[in-house]
């Protein structure tokens, strides 16, 4: 990260071969320094372009021009970093990009770090912490479901909700301050009611925010899951189905961060992280016991478990094993009654009590709506309107919300006990710091720094 | 390819994620489709938009905002494709991208097909297809005398230089036609001498221009080389350090439609096409012979061929059989004697007349600059100013001009030894259909398809 007297310059489309690049320049020198390597056809300097305006010409490089492009220029703060950027639209070759990339660095640009732009935009005040998170989360996108969740009315209307929360505790914290430091002052009164209620009715805003906290994690992180069932139930089946519906996002995750062994696949709303586990059976093959104990490990953590069942044949040995099995695990469990088609053998009584759903199914058919509906009832809040209510969805402003809310619940405690009214004030105080976390209004270097690493560069 | 009237869209950045992508729009609805699916925060609408100003906005997909974007309006004919032009800067991740697609192609855009933005700017007369195939290159630049090969100026100049050779043989002509058409006008004078004199300059224009190709083709296309010598000559470590010396570019390579054996590396101005031979050497596996074989047939194809031999041994018989096996080579044959920093055994004298240089060299010492600028002076013309100087690069463009200059001579040939002023005419025309051809001034539909097809989508 550099300091922000340093102006940045980057490459801010995806590198390799495209009709056009995209170049981004900003800081206090970006337009002084694009004034130096950039001739406009028109012969207007840089500094005298009006803003937001697309102008043709020359970039140059040891004298020589080397690409034409549309330079615009943005004054601050009306830009995204707030400060004053250039943008740079080349044609899209990895060695032109290089080229004027070197051009800028060569006039004093100095490269920006992963992120860096984002950082700088938040610094500026342009956006929050939680709206930077929804912007990276953004770029990711997996579902259209997220891409509603990241958009820019939703991730405004969460930051406004923090926002809210965190003004409605400080005003509460002001008052309560100026009337113990002021006892002489009419402040008008505050009665121990009056102030319980105001920490309740921020407490009632701040449980209904985290109540939002499942659906946005399902929609953002995705749910841990994993398929469960002896052979020849169609569990390989149910995976290609359920990575088939889309194959190109699919491929488009091979170069993620991810566990390589992890397949995130979008059902509907939500996003299924599938697990793919070598499958859970007795075995006496040294290696293949190996690969069932880890697939019981995963089976473990997992949120959702899809038990597959031959509806076709009776209940046997195997299925008994799996529904003990089961009976081990704490995520939702979904019984598949898989060959729905076929004429039905198999008595599934016997799987009341060990899973929370059960479904007749046909992988053959390969119709998931009913499994969906089923998958996003369990795990959504069908009352969410997506894109325009606050979705809380990550898992950093989550922790930080709930410890807010512990900490009004402690004051709320400590005012109704009548403990002195210092006690109180410690814990809104403590929840004003966790609700400031959430939203970036103060948080420590190492949590920003931490989000913006997750950036690519030239965001 | 589309009729002119649809509007196309397409993503102009590579696919991937980033922190910008841009999506470009064109065609007559344009401006009225970017409309149906944009709303720009001041609340203009899209064809209120000043011309070439980057308004901030969001788009909607099924009346839902999808991405706030920055869009640009550029209207005919300054635009890149001389129609109608929208440009929208959206966040850069890949659901994003094609949502803002789908809402697109659902209010009337059709997908682009590769390369369809610059054809139509090469339709509209706002490129020549000489330009055009220089962009085409652009994209793919490996070198910096590649850049400067295909950058505006110099992409300009070619086009100008071919177009000037076929208004002058068109202008020639006309003036032929109109005195056979109408001997009773007094058109003035056109003795045979002027005549002559007047292809005699056009042949020499086209001349000066084809012998620039040489430079232009080792520059722009590289030129095949194989390594050659005994084991423990230092071959390997060559390759190396020839791959070396930009291992990004090498490694960006990987997936270009070029052979996967050939490695294109820059040296100085020029490109090596390394072939990745087996080594050429006496051998009794049957395997290994047929590598052999093949290093051979590859060896008798390169235009440039490195032996390599240990100077600090004296010459054996496995020297000498790569001697004989050189004579059998038509490239240019440049020796190496490897090994320049030991004691000196190896005789020079036995490589006369079997290579054209012979150069001291240290695989060690790493340092190029003399091979170099020896490969640099053997296949590029000095003194040709890269980036300033018209340069022809494309083996198709070489090709016509190569037919427009024998019929030029032919034409010539004709007028000297007096035949019928038919003959030298029907010359004339065949050159001046062979330089149409070489800037696309009157080419067939299969050769504008073939430029344009290797282009990406989006440009």
């Amino acid at each position: 990260m550099q300091p922000f007297n340093q102006t940045i310059a980057a490459l801010s489309t995806p590198p390799g071969k495209g009709g056009v690049a995209l170049i981004r320049l900003s800081g206090e020198d970006a337009i002084a320094i694009a004034e130096r390597v950039f001739r406009a056809k028109s012969g207007t300097p840089v500094s005298h372009l009006p803003a937001r305006y697309a102008a043709y010409g020359d970039i140059f490089l040891d004298g020589a021009p080397i690409d034409d492009v549309l330079l615009t220029v943005f004054r601050a703060p009306a830009s995204y970093t707030g400060e004053d950027t250039v943008e740079i639209a080349s044609h899209g070759g990895m060695l032109i990009t290089e080229a004027i990339l070197t051009a800028l660095y060569t006039e004093g640009a100095t490269p920006a770090a992963k992120g860096e732009f984002t950082r700088r935009a938040y610094a500026a005040g342009k956006l929050s912490l939680s709206e930077a998170e929804a912007i990276g989360e953004l770029l990711d996108a997996k579902s259209m479901a997220q891409v509603k969740l990241f958009q820019r009315d939703s991730r405004t209307k969460l930051s406004q909700t923090l926002q809210e929360l965190y003004e409605d505790v400080s005003a509460l914290l002001s008052s309560l301050c100026a009337r113990l430091d002021y006892p002489d002052e009419d402040l008008g009164e505050l009665s121990t009611e009056d102030i319980a209620a105001r920490i309740e009715t921020a407490k009632e805003k701040c449980r209904r925010l985290l109540s939002t906290y499942k659906t946005g994690h399902a929609i953002a992180e995705g749910i841990p899951t994993v398929l469960l069932g002896k052979p020849n139930t169609g569990k390989s089946s149910l995976y290609n189905l359920l990575c088939g519906k889309d194959a190109a996002i699919v491929t488009s995750l091979a170069g993620t961060t991810r566990d390589v062994l992890e397949t995130t696949v979008p059902l509907g709303r939500v996003l299924l992280r599938l697990a793919d586990t070598a499958g859970v059976r007795e075995t006496d093959n040294p290696v293949e016991q190996i690969g069932v104990a880890r697939a019981k490990e995963t089976a473990k953590e997992a949120a959702l478990v899809f038990a597959l069942f031959d509806a076709s044949q009776p209940a046997d040995e195997e299925d008994a094993e799996l529904l003990a099995f089961l009976d081990t695990l704490t995520g939702e469990k979904i019984a598949l009654l898989n060959k729905s088609d076929l004429a039905q053998a198999f008595d599934a009584n016997l799987l009341v009590g060990h899973v929370s759903e059960c479904l007749p199914f046909s992988v053959k058919d390969g119709d998931l709506a009913a499994l969906t509906a089923l998958v996003d009832r369990t795990f959504t809040d069908g009352d969410i309107r997506l894109g325009e209510d606050a979705v809380l969805f990550s898992a950093r402003s989550h922790a930080a919300l709930l410890l807010g809310y512990e900490r009004l619940s402690a004051a709320l405690d400590a005012l109704c006990v009548g403990f002195a009214m210092d006690a109180a004030l410690t814990e809104l105080e403590g929840a004003l710091a966790a609700f400031a976390e959430t939203d970036g209004i103060s948080v420590g270097e190492d949590v920003v720094s931490g989000i913006f690493s997750k950036f690519c560069v030239g965001k």
